[in-house]
């Protein structure tokens, strides 16, 4: 099994990936708040790249079933029902509604990601539950970082740094890291005890303080709290195979 | 003083560089190799893509005055003079001779950087004469890395790494770095007395390994063995104000 990472969300150097797993990740604070979202209750997401797209699509559903949520330059988006914060995904809010969300850099990532059979959404929340799904898989594995406006980004190349080490512990198994995924894993071995310095230090989570989320960055910085694997599919991310609502029950 | 580090060659989503000193690198072997050439008394060098516009370039000038160098999947071009390995450059070939190299990556880095006033060729080889000129500059720094293939590249992100350390290390200047500039000099921390290792843990490193080239790896991991700081304008690298061959002296 091959693990390489895309350090920065541009697919116009790199080998397409074949036929691998491909997870996406945007822990400050796109794929945080999926996860969170999806583990209280919310039937699926929607990501959009655009405000007009999400209010378009807000469009085609009845209001009642659905919830606009997301940022611009990290604020909550006029006419929004939610934010950009974890913390505001509760249950009480989005058990049963499809998300319509859009954010600057993580629900783009997700237009560039290609086509794979298997996109997962990753974060500290559910790396656990990540990490078993790939080393079931069997497949290579391809980690897209969402990045900040294009460049690269510390707390996400971070997460997978984690992920990687976790997924190469696993003795049975051989893996081939790239170089990208050797670099992964040397910052997650810096920080691996100090996730919270390193989202500190970031350039995001630093905007993230100046624009009063400094308690977001402690938040997206808990690892293992749910077992989810949302999976994104036909322009929609959910959990494969959980019941309906209202079966479904909080995972 | 910002410094950022293009992690992987391509400027496709990053802001570009406005009016700050750029520096080349490509490690093994490209950049260690045209800095070795002019340390060796070679007049200039001629970065060219292709093997076509290297012969198309050498029509160009009396055949006695150039040498044709560089390589292919590491080995030496057919009808070239010389490989890719910088110990092939020494004073007796090279003095006086201009150099048309084209290599896989590192040429390629001269055609994709942008024409900024100052584009510095950097290498383990005259890192320290590298970031002097990079202090008294007073610029922002943007390091350029050739990567492997389009790919991220280890041995290209630890001498960043290193140059970043050395710069920031400087105490009456102060520095903002960038997430990418902060993941340089992590992985320089982890293999700061241990730059082989590195290259040996590099796909790039392993790959010349394995097609007989592991002295070269050695040789490229040799650091401030030289002063010079080679510029690259219009289309050449030379060293600014070195007097004309026969006057030149090696550096």
């Amino acid at each position: 099994m091959q693990i390489d990472v895309q350090l920065i969300p541009s697919l116009s150097n790199s080998k397409l990936p074949q036929d691998r797993i491909v997870v996406v990740i945007d822990v400050l604070r796109a794929t945080s708040v999926m996860v969170q979202a999806l583990s209280q209750g919310a039937s699926e997401i929607i990501p959009v790249a655009t405000v007009e797209e999400a209010f378009q699509m807000a469009k085609v559903f009845p209001r009642e079933s659905i919830l606009l949520g997301g940022e611009r330059e990290g604020q909550k988006i006029p006419g929004f029902d939610l934010g950009n914060s974890p913390k505001e995904y509760l249950e009480e809010k989005v058990r049963g509604k499809k998300l319509i969300l859009t954010t600057t850099n993580g629900t783009k990532a997700f237009q560039l990601v290609p086509p794979e059979k298997e996109i997962l959404v990753g974060s500290f929340f559910n790396i656990g539950a990540v990490t078993k799904r790939c080393l079931e898989s069997e497949k290579d594995i391809f980690i897209f970082l969402s990045g900040n406006e294009g460049s690269f980004s510390l707390e996400d190349t971070l997460c997978a740094g984690m992920l990687i080490t976790r997924i190469t512990k696993e003795k049975e198994k051989s893996f081939s890291v790239t170089d990208s995924s050797l670099c992964a894993q040397i910052v997650f071995q810096r920080y691996e005890n100090h996730l919270l310095e390193a989202f500190k230090q970031s350039h995001h989570g630093s905007e993230l303080i100046l624009q009063g989320f400094e308690d977001d960055l402690t938040d997206c910085a808990q690892i293992d709290i749910t077992h989810i694997v949302p999976l994104f599919k036909d322009g929609v991310i959910k959990i494969p195979n959980r019941p309906p609502f209202p079966e479904g029950n909080k995972e």
